[in-house]
Order: structure tokens, then sequence, then C-alpha cells
């Protein structure tokens, strides 16, 4: 069956005690890469294990372990793994949210207390973890309060994984979600997952989100001299190398986006007419991404050509040079040492595995014909595979149903440039269906300062999560 | 006539006095960049001053007024000028040294105090100043004692400039050197100028050094984007600041070191057989560039092509990029501003006004084949003129037969890398020949760690200033 008219209306009755919800795990300054605030995170974990426990959630906290971090040794905040429902006649999913937040000061120029959620009249909910990532979780909270209260039984059995240290790498969080795949292990019976972690592309239309791009980050370090040396006394008389580096980083990608490291580009199969249609179709328009960049500096003034940049093609930039003189004024000194930074985004059927070996020979054959003398070392800092989900696969098509049904409009589906790493590892631990359902707008700047959830995208958002549990209710097995 | 055994017998039999003498010096901390230390090259003056009146000199200190360092308003130490003799019969020579000195500090990996001149059983002198350029100033004081004890006559007239802002830009210099190089001023009469303050190519041949490289330092920007952007979401979505920098970078310079820019390297005219004659004929070999380099990296294996690129020819050097990642570690920015630092080293007929041009509208020229949205700001942070002289007036044959009167042989006849501006305002603004005739070895480390000067250098050195002198007076009016 549709989601149930009292419910949505329940939603709708309960606005201001849900906002007032949101204010009270706002309270909780709950930032993982502050060891300063890690208690508070601890704090923020048993604050939502009461709130689950509160709506019926048999739940357990995980102890992760201890890290180091700024050269201290710190316990890991507890990842919470819940489980509600238990019928076999039904699908269950698996819904993933995370308690810590980004670092908000004031200072960094919030127009209010980052840790106190404040209501403006456009409608705007203000504050740190507002829509990054405790928004979501308390929409899900709204769902299951609704279901506890009236005693109706959910549409489908919900597992739950949230963590508390995902602003600061999931710390432990990898190896517990391959733990409890397996056969046994919390997650057992799992048929799909629903991440709510991500954005609309812009503030209009609701979106579903299928794919991820993966990354291979380099450094590559060209040194000779033994120590840095006076541009007078040395400038043409030693091969230098900074001189290297930027013929060799000039190699890498034009200024119009192409890669230029042969078979990179070329892996990915050209997007069909049906495909670039995917983009073309979204409500997403090159002033959009220029707007959001802050200057008309759009690579193309074809609007698919953009969007399939960010979303289904790899990219390479270049992001730095370690050991230059990059400091503000004139010097005139040869580098001894410089480390030239850059890394790729993938896409299927990209990985780190297949890219890194061409981008390795490439930079090997392309500093041998500069004949320098210096020595080159080329070093791989990390890398994530892509990720890419079934836009037709029931988990999906029960999310369009809900998306169409709450919003009255159909979602954009949008796969995204960046990285969220948990969700690889849920395809792969469980080998099922993925899906990502963001609550928020893409203004809501998650990880920047008045990091904002529009009131109605927490409400609207909370129905969402609701409806869509319903349509997967009425998924056939 | 020559000059005369008893004062070579006199420096000899004073050595050890001298040497007491220069670690008088050295014990002033007389730090120009320094302002704790100010006061102390105030005292160094005063200390100066009082020696130079001591063998004979009318001084006068002339106030140069004051500067900001660090936000600190600072009295700038006086300049001292001196005169000795006024027969209208002999030349009239102007020397020229600096009191002042580069900071040092035990901690930065000096074997000893650095402001107590020690005595190595190698017979290295190591003290902060003892190289550059207390021991050359020491040196002129041992000649003059000769002259004022025994009450021998001085074969030229001397003027003389010491300043104690070298080491930090010569501040207020220019001035003071153009005004007194008027009629009526403190240089009227001269008729060349010696200037020691530089070293010899190794550690074997003195050297005579008749040219200098100018310099032209570049910023150039690239910015677009209207914050940093995160190239997961903006790779290849748009224009990206440092593709554009590091391919207009990768245009200035090839990596053996021919500039690319056109009409730059055109510009100088290629050295003749006589004029590589002199190169190849220099004791001076790729192996000892390459262990000043600190590693085998010359950029041929022609050294005649070697010792040109440092001396004669230009040279283009990328010094950095402001702006851009720069730290330790994989960061995943897209910079919104970045800026290229570059300089080129000129040479005769080489200006900045000539070459900045061509710079410029290669530069732009450049940006323009790239296509891109960004914006390119080209930023002039420096210049000056380069500097020749002639080798074959009669104040470099003094020199050159002093040199082998004292050392036996041959001296290395040299041009170097770098800039000593003050030079350059010496010969524009009095019109005469300027003579750089150094008194310590390739080795000496004048602005590095345990800094020295070689015993033999310094009372070998102290003959050779007298000797100079008396060879001056020899020259036919």
């Amino acid at each position: 069956m549709a989601a149930p008219a009292e419910f949505l209306q329940y939603i709708d009755d309960k606005a201001d005690a849900f906002i007032q919800r949101l204010a009270d795990a706002v309270a909780i300054p709950s930032i993982s890469g502050d060891a300063k605030h890690r208690q508070d995170v601890f704090k923020m974990a048993d604050w939502l294990d009461a709130q689950l426990k509160a709506v019926g959630v048999e739940t357990k906290l995980v102890d992760l372990g201890k890290h180091v971090m700024d050269g201290e040794e710190l316990p890991l905040p507890p990842a919470i793994l819940g489980k509600i429902g238990n019928d076999p006649s039904k699908k269950t999913v698996l819904i993933y949210g995370h308690f810590d937040v980004q670092p908000a000061d004031k200072s960094d120029g919030w127009e209010t207390d980052p840790f106190t959620l404040v209501i403006k009249e456009d409608g705007r909910l203000v504050g740190r973890g507002s829509s990054d990532d405790k928004g979501p979780i308390l929409g899900w909270l709204n769902v299951l309060q609704y279901h506890h209260e009236t005693g109706k039984p959910l549409p489908v059995n919900l597992k739950m994984c949230f963590e508390g240290m995902e602003e600061s790498g999931s710390e432990g969080l990898d190896d517990l979600v391959q733990r409890e795949s397996k056969p046994g292990g919390w997650f057992e019976g799992v048929d799909c997952v629903c991440i709510s972690d991500n954005y609309w592309l812009n503030t209009r239309t609701p979106a579903l989100t299928y794919g991820l791009r993966g990354l291979t980050y380099f450094k590559v370090t060209v040194s000779g001299p033994g120590r840095d040396l006076h541009s007078g006394v040395f400038g043409r008389t030693v091969h230098e190398p900074m001189t290297d580096l930027i013929h060799l980083m000039s190699k890498l990608v034009d200024t119009q986006g192409n890669i230029m490291i042969p078979g990179v580009d070329e892996m990915v199969p050209p997007a069909d007419e049906q495909e670039r249609a995917i983009y073309q179709s979204l409500d997403y328009s090159i002033a959009d991404v220029e707007e959001a960049a802050g200057n008309k500096i759009a690579i193309s003034s074809n609007k698919v050509e953009v969007l399939m940049g960010r979303m289904r093609n790899p990219s390479l930039s270049l992001h730095g040079i370690e050991g230059a003189f990059s400091g503000a004024g004139a010097k005139t000194v040869i580098p001894a040492k410089v480390s030239g930074k850059f890394s790729i985004r993938l896409v299927p059927p990209q990985t780190p595995e297949k890219v890194d070996p061409l981008v390795i020979a490439y930079l090997k054959q392309e500093f041998a014909k500069l004949n320098s003398k210096n020595e080159l070392i080329i070093e791989n800092l990390h890398g994530g595979k892509p990720w890419v989900a079934d836009v037709n696969h029931w988990n999906f098509e029960a999310a369009k149903r809900a998306t169409k049904a709450v919003y009255k409009q159909d979602p954009d589906l949008t796969r995204e440039g960046g990285s969220i790493p948990v969700t690889l590892t849920f395809a792969e631990s469980l080998g099922v269906n993925v899906l990502l359902l963001p609550m928020g707008r893409g203004d809501d700047g998650a990880h920047s300062t008045n990091e904002k959830l529009d009131r109605s995208n927490f409400i609207q958002g909370s129905k969402l999560l609701g409806t869509y549990l319903y349509e997967i209710g009425q998924v056939k097995a």
C-alpha cells in the first residue's frame, strides 16, 4: 500500500516538535575531527541511541577501538547498529547515516552560533549538522515515531548503521560493515541500502543519486640539487627540478579538461543518446554550475558536456606543488626537491588498479623525454573505486514513486563527482543495490559556514523517507 | 714602482695582529636584517670609523635616515665615507665594502659560536663576516696601517665608501652614491672603483670579476573561481587556474635551459671563439659546478656551455607557485587563484626595459591560446640591469699584474650569475671602470653556516690589495 494519509498528516502535525528535536541534536557539537570535542561525539551517540530505543529500535553500540589523531590516542566513538522488524514476508532495508559533524566556529563567519539551531523567516534551519547529516537521521526517527506511537507496523524490516567518524575518514567502519555483512552478522538478510547523506543538484528538484566517482591521487617528486640553489649562481648551469616538474605536469590535462594520459579517457565508453538525454533532462544549468563556482568559467557551453564532466567522465586536477617557493614576494631560489600533487576522479569501468599503471608508465615516458639528470619518484597517495548503481532496480523505482508522491515531480537522477567511500563498501560487502536519497538542497553548505536545512526539506523529506519504505513494501518479493 | 718588499714583509709579520683585529670585528654581530641587532651595526660603524682614523683616513659618517623593517621604524646605520691623499699627479681609487653581516645562530648548524672567530688547524678563520665582508675591509686597513706606521705615501689617492645595509638591500646607498658622484661631491675625481665583495670561482685560483647578470622578476596570476573548489564536484566542469598556469609556465624555459620566449635568448650575441676561450681557460670544471650544486646535474657536458650559462647567458628559473596547495599530504582542492613566480637573469645588451615587453606579450599570447575563461594578471616585481666591465682597462690590467705578483699565477676572469646592485650604481654614477677583486674562495659559505676566510686568503689578499694600488700607481696618467 501507499504511504497512509495519516502518516503524512502526522509529520505535518509534529513539525515543530521535530524541529525542536533537530535543535537538540545540533546543540551537541559532535565534531569528530577535533580531539577537544571527542566526548561530544560519544554524547551524541548516547543521545541517538536513546532516541532510537524510544521508538522501538533494538540497538547495539559497537566499540571501534582507538586511533591516533594529531599525535593523541583517542577512543573512537561507537557505531550504532539498529534493527526493527523481522518479518520474512517483508523486504529488509539497511539505512545509514552519521551523527558527527564538520568543525564550526562563529569566528569562521557564521551569522549565528553554529550549535544553536536558528529558525529563519525564510524557512532555513541554520546550524552545524542540520543538513549533514543530523537532519536526515532525524527524518528516519520521525518516521519511526509515527509507527511507534500509532502501533502501526513498518512496511519493511529495517536495519540501521549510524557512525560518528564520517567527517574524519570513517575510521573502523569498513571492517565493521564487512564483518556484519557475513552470514550471522547484523546485516544478514538486507535486500537493499538507502543512504541519505548528499544533496539535490539545485534548490528546486528532488534527486536520486546512482553514481559516485572514484579517485586516485599522485605525488610526483623531482629532485636533483643537494640543497636549494641560488638562481643567479646556478641558473642555466644545472637541470632545475621545477622546470622538469612543470613540464611534466603540463602533460597531464589540457586546458579544456581532457586527460592527456593515453588510455585514461579512452577507457570510458562515450555516452549514447539515451545517456545524454539523462543529463539534458536534469534541472541544472550551466548558470547553476557557474553560480556555484563563483564565476562564468564553465569549460563548455554545452550543458550535457558540463554535467557529464562532473558526473560521468573522469577529471584530472592539479592541486599544487610541495617544496617550491609558495610564499608572498619574490625569492630567487632554485628549489632542490619539488613534488607535484594531482588526482584523477574515476568513473566505471576505471579503477585505480587499471588507471595507475597507465599514469605511472606515462609519467616515466614523458620524464625520459625531458632529458634531465634529475631524479623522478612517483607515489600513489590513495585511491578508491567509483560506484554506479542500476537506476532501474526496484530500490530506485520505489524511490522514484515516493518522490513523485511527495513532491509531485520526478526526481533528477544524478551522479556525484565526489566520493562517499561507505557506499562502495555497502555495495561490495552486501552485494545489493544501494540508493542515495538526499534530503537537503544543493545550497545547504554542508561543510561551509551557515549550514542549513530548509524546513520544507526536513518535513517533506521525512515524508519522503517514510513513503519510500511504503513503496519498497509494495515491491513483489 | 711595484709594491715594496718591505710592505709584503710587513703584512706577513703582522699576520697574527691582523687576525686578532678580524676577530674583534667578527665579535660585533652587525646583522642588518635583524632589528634586535641594529645597534650592533651602529657599533660596528663606530669601530670601523675609529680604525680608519687611526691609520690616517679622514672620515665622514653619513646619516641615511630611517626605514621600516618588520613593521618597526628603525634608524639606518650610517655610511662611512673616507679619503686619504689628494695628490693631483696620482690616480684616485674608490674602494667599497660593507660592515654588516648575514644573520647567524649556533642553532643553524654552526660548529662554533658564529661571532667568535675560530682559527682552525687547516688555516680556516671561521666566523660570520670573516669573508663577507669584514675580511676584505680589514685587508684595506692592513694596507693603510703599513703606510701610516712607516710614513710612506700611498701610491694613489683613496676614497672610501663603506655601508652597513648591504645584506638588507643597501637601503639609502644609491641616493648617497649618486649625490656624492656629482661635482663637489665626496667622490669627485675618482678614476676607478675597486669592490672586494665576491669570491674566486674555486679554491685554487684568484679571480677578477668583470660582469654581473641583471634580473627581471615576474608574478603571473591566473584566477577564475570565486573561491577554492572541490575537485570532485567541479573537476572537468570549469577552467581550473592551476591547469592554465602550469601550461603557461611550461612555455617559458625548456629542460635544457633554453628560454622559450621569442627574442630573449636571441638578444644576446653568440660568443665568438675568443670569448669561448676565456671560459675554456677558467680553472673551473663541470665537476666543480656539480660539487657546488650537490649532485651530477650539469645541464651540459661541455664546460664552456655550462660556464657561459652561469656567466654570460641569460637564464630563466621557475621559483614556485603562490596560492596552490603546498603542504604535505593529499588535498583535493581546485585553488581559485594561483600565482607563478619566475625570474630571468639578464646579460648585456638585455635590460628589463627591453626584455619585459617581450615577456608580457608572449605570456598574453600563450594564455590566449589556452582558450580559458580564467583571468590572467602579469606583474613585474622588480628588476635590475646587468653589468659588464672592460677587462682591458688599466684598472683590470693593474689587478692582473698584482695577482700575478702575489699569487704567481694569472687570475681567472669571471662574470657572476648573481647581482651586486651597487656595482652598477658606481659604474653609472661615476662613469668609470669598476673592478670586482675578490679576497675569499668559492667555498667560503658567505651566507651559510660556518662561514670562513682562509688565513692565506686574508694575508695574501691584503698583499694583493696593496700591490694592486701600487700597480695603479704605475699607470700613466
